[in-house]
């Protein structure tokens, strides 16, 4: 990334240090489209990758407004979706069943160190607050963001005929307790989430119980 | 997608039609990352997908919120950056430079009628009319859209040494006059695209005149 630096640099003498910094975090980003994750698009043609999920994360979120509370701040649920993966550009995706807790927070708070760090402090601190309130998942938009995050998956498992299941030798019981951790204040999630479940099964895309 | 209309089907008659024609919406906007742009991810690694530069742009608005103007809705910015190329899901994307407008127009006007008429009348209404306004290109909040949306390929440009540039033989003034018309409003954005621009013409990946 020396090259990008030097363009930084550049730009900081001819528009400021502020627009700069811009402009580097933005660069940086594009990595977050190298950031494979376990579930597959397309139906299977390809792994898919954070960016692409935050991005689908965040239209679901307009999609699914009035599913997710009426005191909801939408509009706060989508900026939190749309940063809740950038920490992944330097620490990676880790599968929410082989997480070592510990080791992976680590990594994350460092990364968000450097990613925020790298932006004006009042717009850093802004999409740092963003991830840590999605993170400590305490607040109703905190918790509608990590419901959707589960409810996307289960959609691409289903679309791929449980692709990601087999591969981790996963069985209904692991996914509905997933499930309904994530959608306990979202009834109207958590109904479909079940429809989704249960015809997977039906399909024969996942064992209802351990094989 | 047969498979996908039993799902709903079975949803409607489990959950109501109104979720489960939001279940089919959702399903539907996966098949967004498989349609193609021009530019290249990662300085080169693969083509940029349309639903990750959806991702992106709508970050971009997050970070240079204070660059788009004081009375702009960046709520509204990032809304409709979401949804702006949902409609390629069926028309396919077309480039800046060969697109025929008219035949552009059509496809995506049938695209926009059957994918925001899955979802209920209320929620894809909403959606539909951020995408017109976005097209229109008329309010504060298209042209800060807009804007960004020509911020970013450049950006990916430079980080893949000018990679599209060289395969469709675009030369300086071409890519000065397409900044230069989406950041009318912008003088922040455009001193920054101008910078990308001289340093990109400096390391010969641009070249200043038609070769």
């Amino acid at each position: 990334m020396a090259r990008l630096e030097e363009l930084v640099a550049t730009a900081s003498k001819v528009v400021g240090p502020d627009a700069a910094s811009r402009l580097h975090f933005v660069a940086e980003l594009d990595r977050l489209r190298l950031v494979e994750r376990r579930s597959y698009v397309g139906g299977g043609v390809r792994r898919e990758d954070a960016a692409s999920h935050s991005w689908h994360l965040a239209v679901m979120a307009l999609v699914f407004g009035d599913f997710l509370g009426d005191d909801i701040d939408l509009d706060h649920v989508v900026r939190m979706l749309l940063v809740h993966d950038i920490v992944e550009i330097d620490a990676g995706d880790v599968s929410v069943y082989e997480a070592e807790a510990s080791k992976r927070a680590e990594a994350e708070h460092l990364a968000a160190r450097r990613l925020y760090g790298l932006l004006p402090d009042a717009v850093g601190n802004c999409l740092w607050r963003l991830w840590l309130e999605f993170e400590a998942g305490e607040t109703p938009e905190a918790r509608a963001a990590a419901a959707l995050d589960r409810l996307a998956p289960l959609v691409l498992n289903w679309l791929s005929k449980g692709a990601t299941w087999r591969e981790h030798g996963t069985h209904a019981g692991q996914v509905r307790a997933l499930q309904q951790r994530a959608t306990a204040n979202h009834p109207g999630l958590r109904s479909l989430t079940e429809v989704i479940i249960d015809d997977a099964i039906r399909r024969g895309w996942l064992p209802e119980a351990p094989g």
